[in-house]
């Protein structure tokens, strides 16, 4: 396709797999943001302060979510803790709480209650295994320079750990989020078909040099070399059905952005359809959008599909190219101001709900 | 020793030779403040805004700077560009201008007036090996996603270029500055007599976790694995007399650091020897402070050595260990408010002049 040739796309809505909606007033100023994006079904991440670590925790955060969106899908999910028992696990199974997260100690916001050995959950990963539940990990281990671990090679030198719990628990759904490197990439594909992966949107677009000095870059994991991005990329343009959308997107007021020492993460959520078109047309993948965004995070966890034909009033979204051009500080205007990723630059393509 | 010992060093002043004392207000801040830093030779690098390419200009940013600090000696270097002639390094020879700083076009602060190929410039490093100038590298290709080169090796991949050059101009001296990674030691030290490398105060302590949201250790090159930070601290640790103190103190105004995007530049200069004290002795490297930081240097630049042993009433300095402890904070005190490097930690050794 020419780049300039005028095109619509219609779709149904997304489901992206992995979101921050904080608490308090970020989280009201955010979840509404959710449909304008074009998303309809999310997997929230529990790292509040305090962490969410109970069933009663999680009903009650996604009943506000609810009172906020309520035409969103939340998918609840539990942060990984000493506390969290294997009858815990069988009781959120039960009320319908998706996941657990698991956060290696102190590697991203609030992640200070975070684990420090997986085997000592290895009851826990039993009990999830039988319910079903799914197991997200934030695959890094934490930086030691008397072990040259760094932010650079900590997501590559975390993938024995996933590669040592799908072993011992096979049946178990486990979700490696926010790939990337080549080798969290290439690790995923050798395993069995319940590893699934996430991909960001900035991933598919930043190296290292995009964050180097560029705050609102500035994400846990960090964006990586060329060739890692373009591994990202890969197996998006191959339409891997175990790789999908998990925006991870995580906003911070601006003043926690723009200062001294910035706080992990880029927000994403009012525009991650727009954004998806944008970069997956930069690198010829445009006909994986469907599947990248809609289709196969749904599959992963067992969500009704879409059907492959889209009836004429099936809800859906639309995506139009050229001469739509959108800059995303537009998507932001309120009290609570979060710059959204690519503020000031323009997204090829324009959503219309 | 011990690391609570109370214990004194007498040494010469420190020769500083890579130093940004930039333009106006913030040069009338930073000059005075290199003595204060126990550093009495500085090599001035020539990236103002317009660039130092005549031996006019330099002579005139040198006659400002002595008034400033008359106390100190400046080496001065030009900004190798299109326009510096083979005549015209013959002419700075003879004016005392010291060295040639080439930076590769756009990779780090004022270098868009940087070079792209070297071969252009064989005729003026001929004249320079004649004349005996010494040429400094800013040791980086430009990043290209296309090719897989970012921040993180684009020092790496400069290095076949600094091998380049001393091949064709084995008599021509050459430094390759402000080195971050174990190959760009590697190969410094395979080369010959002629060529040296500076490393700064900041790569002795930081590595990319320490940049990474943390806005005043972001420089270029950018700091790296911690295998690397150990690579220079093991040439310092074995005394390699080609490996000298640059500490490519590079001051911006605290709102051009603490913003949305940060200027590349970490500034040690008011503390250079206290921060040196404190960080080799972290590293059992004590006993090379005054090689790296005070002789190294002068030999390779051709300046006249300090005695072995110092007569009573040479100049000279003294450090002082604990409990003399000092937050790097309190050595900025002005309008052109700077942020220090370590601001808020704190420093175990002091220095008194």
């Amino acid at each position: 396709m020419a780049s300039t040739t005028p095109i619509t796309l219609r779709l149904p809505y997304g489901s992206d797999m992995h979101v921050h909606l904080r608490q308090g007033d970020l989280m009201e100023m955010v979840t509404p943001k959710i449909v304008q994006g074009g998303i309809s079904t999310v997997f929230v991440m529990p790292n509040l302060q305090p962490p969410i670590t109970s069933v009663q925790q999680a009903l009650a955060y996604q009943e506000k979510l609810e009172t906020l969106a309520p035409e969103v899908t939340f998918l609840m999910s539990l942060y990984l803790c000493p506390e969290l028992t294997p009858d815990e696990i069988r009781l959120a199974a039960q009320a319908g709480i998706v996941g657990v997260k698991s956060y290696p100690r102190g590697v991203t916001t609030n992640s200070e209650a975070g684990i420090e050995s997986y085997t000592t959950y290895y009851p826990v990963f039993a009990a999830m295994q039988e319910v079903g539940m799914v197991l997200n990990l934030h695959g890094e281990v934490p930086s030691d320079r008397d072990h040259d671990i760094c932010v650079l090679n900590a997501e590559a030198k975390f993938l024995t750990h996933l590669q040592a719990i799908h072993q011992a628990f096979p049946d178990l759904w486990i979700v490696l989020e926010h790939a990337t490197t080549r080798e969290a990439v290439d690790m995923v594909k050798s395993l069995g078909p319940t590893v699934g992966c996430t991909i960001t949107v900035h991933h598919l677009e930043l190296v290292v040099d995009d964050w180097a000095g560029f705050h609102h870059h500035f994400c846990k994991p960090v964006a990586k070399f060329p060739h890692d991005r373009a591994a990202l990329r890969e197996v998006i343009r191959e339409g891997h059905p175990r790789f999908f959308l998990g925006s991870d997107s995580a906003p911070h007021p601006r003043h926690a952005k723009e200062n001294a020492q910035t706080c992990a993460g880029v927000f994403t959520t009012p525009l991650v359809m727009p954004y998806l078109a944008t970069i997956l047309d930069s690198f010829g993948a445009l006909d994986r959008l469907r599947g990248f965004a809609c289709d196969f995070g749904r599959q992963f966890y067992g969500l009704p599909p879409h059907p492959i034909d889209l009836p004429l009033d099936y809800p859906s979204i639309q995506l139009a190219r050229r001469p739509a051009i959108q800059d995303p500080t537009d998507s932001v205007n309120n009290a609570t101001y979060v710059v959204p990723f690519w503020a000031g630059h323009t997204l090829e393509w324009r959503l219309s709900l």
